[in-house]
C-alpha cells in the first residue's frame, strides 16, 4: 500500500537537471556491448561523464572513484558475471548509489538466476519491464509486492511506475518510436544513476531520470523521420532540454492510496 | 548449373516485408563487437526484435527460442570461437534457419580454418564477398562449384549474386557510399536471417533481404551528404520502406542457364 | 629544448590527406569496446580501411598485414592485456608505425602500470591528455621531458602540443563540442595512425591527423544541434574535407625556442 504523499514538479527536475550539469558526476556503467556506445552518449548528452570498463581488474578501482554505478545484464559473458558483484560492491562500500538492470531475464534461466542472487546485494534502484519483474518474482507478485523500502523499482512500460512501497509515481512520457532504437532503455538507466548523485530519494531520482530522458524522447520523435534520425535527435534534445520543455510536456501522477494516512 | 527458373517480384518483396514487420520475429545475432550496435538497431528498423549476447551459458538459450541465427566471424574472440559452435547446433536442433557471415576469412588463416569447419554444421545461407569465397573455397573454385542444394550463397560485391546451384539470382541494387560505412555488410546477415522466418526458399529469402537493405541504401544515399548521415538515412529509410519504392528500385535478374531444363 | 624549426602548411596537409585517399591503408585498430564502432567509420571516412579485431590468436596477423596500428588502453580486459603486447610487438617486427592512447590511466593503478610497461615496446607516438600523463610522467615532469627523439608525444587539451625533444608544434583546432561525444579523442588516434602510413615524421604526421581530425569537427560544430547531430555531421565533414577548408582554417604555431641552434 502506497501511503505517502509525493510533491515532484518539473522546476524541481530542472533544478536537479541544472545541479548535475555543474557537477558533471562520473558514472560508472557495467552495460552490455550493445548498449556501451549509445549509453556513453546519453550520459555525456545530459553532463555527466561515462566510464565503461568492465574488466576485472580494473572494475572496482572504477566503481569506487565514480559517483554512481549503472549494471546492467545484457551480454552477460564470463567476464562480467564476475565483475558485477565485485563492482556492486565497491559501489556500495564507497556509499555510491547502484542502479540494477536485469535485461532480459525472462528470455534466460541461467541470466534470470544471476539477477536474482544480485538482488541480495541491495541495489539502490531496480529498473525493469513487466516480462523482467515476471520472470524475477514469479507467482504474480504485485507491483506493491516487489517494491519495498530497501528496493525501489522502477518499472517501465507504455506507462512508467515508480515505488518504494511507500510512495508510487506514475509517468505518462515518452513515445512509441523510442522502442524502435536498441539500448534507450538501457541508457536511461545511467540516465537513473546520474540522478541518484544529485536527489538522494530513489524514487524521486528515478522519476526525474525517466522524465528527462522520455520528455527528450518526445521532443525527438516529433522532429525524426523514423528510427535513425531519432538517435542524433535524441542526443541533442538531452543536451539542450530545458525548464520550459519540461514543464510544458511533464506528465507525472501521484498514485498515494487513501488518504489523510 | 543453374537450371530452375526463378520468379520474384517487388510485390512478393513487399508482402514478405508486411509479413515480417507483422511478425516481429526474434533474430538472434552472434556478430563482431564492432557490428552489434548497428545491427541492432538495423533488425528494429526492419521489424524485427534483436538479441545479441555471445555468453556462452545464454546462447544456447537465445538462439533456440530465436526465430532465425546470425553468425558473424568478426572480433573472433574465445567466447565467440565456444559460443558460436553451440549456437549453431542449437539453432538446427531447433529448426532454425543460420546464415553464416565469414567476416575477413581472407585476413587471417586461423579464423578462415574456424570457418571452414563451420560449414559442416550446414548453415541454411553462407553470405560473403569474392575475397572471403576464395579464401574459403581455393583453387578457383567458381560461384556455381561454391553454390548447391545444402548451401545457399549469397556472393555480395558490386553486384550480388544468390544460388544454390540451380537456382540464381543477380541483384544490381546498393550504393557505393554503403561501403563507407562499417558494418552495412554485417548487418545486411541480419536482414537476410529475419527474411528467412518469412520464406522458406533461401535463394528467395536472401535476395529479399538484400534488396530491401539495398534499396533502403540507394533512397538513403541519395538523402545522405556523406557517410555520417547516411547511417540515420538508412535506418530512417528501412523503417519507412514501401512497395512503391520496392517496385520503382528493384534490379533483379534471373540468371537460368539454358532451356527447356 | 626545441631546437629544430618545423615547416607544415595547409596544402602538405591536403597533399598527405589526398595519398592517403589513394593508398586506403589498412588500420588495425586494438580499441576499447565503447569506440570500437565509432572509430571504424571515422577510419573509412577518411578514407582508410579498419579492422578491430583483439582476439589473440588473430591479431598479429591483423597487426602485421595493416599499414599501422592504434592501441587504446580503454576497457583494458584480460583479453586485451593479452593481445596488446602481441600486436604491438608484431605491428614493429612488420615495421608498421604503432600509436598509443592511454586512456584514464589516471583513473587506475593497474591500467597505469600496464601502459608503463608498453613505453617500453616504443610505440612511434604517444597520444594522451595532461591527467593521463601526469599518471605515466609522475613527478612534475615537463612536456620537453617526457617527448624525446624515440617518444613522440601529442597532448590533447584544448590546445594540442605535438613534440619530439627537438621539434614542437601547438594546434589550436577543435571544438568544445567534440567532447561531449564519446571516443572523439579514441577516433583521433586512429586517425593519426593512418597519417603515419603517409607521412615517415611521427610529428608532422600527428599535426596531420589531429588538424585533419578537429578542422572537420569545427566545421560539423558549426553545423549540429548537439552533441547527436555533431556525429554524423563530423563523419560527413572527414569524408568531404578539402584543401580550401583545411588553408582557411588551419592554426599551427611552431613552438621552435632559441635562434639559429
Amino acid at each position: 500500500m502506497t501511503t505517502v504523499p509525493v510533491s515532484l514538479t518539473s522546476d524541481m527536475i530542472a533544478a536537479a537537471l541544472h545541479q548535475l550539469r555543474q557537477n558533471a558526476p562520473k558514472v560508472h556503467c557495467v552495460t552490455n556491448t550493445v548498449a556501451q556506445y549509445f549509453t556513453a552518449n546519453v550520459v555525456l548528452a545530459i553532463g555527466a561523464v561515462p566510464s565503461m570498463t568492465i574488466a576485472v581488474d580494473e572494475v572496482e578501482g572504477f566503481a569506487t572513484n565514480a559517483d554512481a554505478l549503472l549494471v546492467n545484464l545484457g551480454t552477460l559473458d564470463d567476464t562480467r558475471r564476475v565483475a558485477i558483484p565485485k563492482a556492486m560492491r565497491a559501489a556500495r562500500d564507497a556509499g555510491r548509489p547502484v542502479v540494477l538492470d536485469p535485461v532480459k531475464v525472462h528470455r534466460s534461466k541461467v541470466r534470470c538466476e544471476f539477477a536474482v542472487g544480485l538482488l541480495a546485494e541491495k541495489p539502490t534502484l531496480l529498473r525493469a519491464n513487466e516480462d523482467e519483474l515476471g520472470a524475477l518474482f514469479p507467482g504474480g507478485a504485485t507491483f506493491g509486492d516487489m517494491a519495498d523500502k530497501d528496493r525501489t523499482l522502477a518499472m517501465s512500460g507504455r506507462q512508467d511506475l515508480i515505488g518504494d512501497g511507500q510512495k508510487c509515481l506514475r509517468l505518462d512520457n515518452g513515445h512509441p518510436l523510442l522502442a524502435q532504437v536498441t539500448a534507450t532503455g538501457c541508457a536511461g538507466g545511467a540516465v537513473m544513476a546520474a540522478f541518484l548523485t544529485v536527489e538522494p530519494d530513489p524514487v524521486l531520482a528515478a522519476a526525474m531520470g525517466l522524465s528527462v530522458f522520455n520528455i527528450a524522447g518526445e521532443i525527438a520523435a516529433e522532429r525524426a523521420r523514423g528510427p535513425g534520425s531519432l538517435v542524433p535527435e535524441l542526443l541533442d534534445a538531452l543536451y539542450l532540454l530545458d525548464a520550459d520543455q519540461l514543464d510544458g510536456r511533464l506528465k507525472l501522477s501521484d498514485l498515494q492510496e487513501g488518504t489523510g494516512s
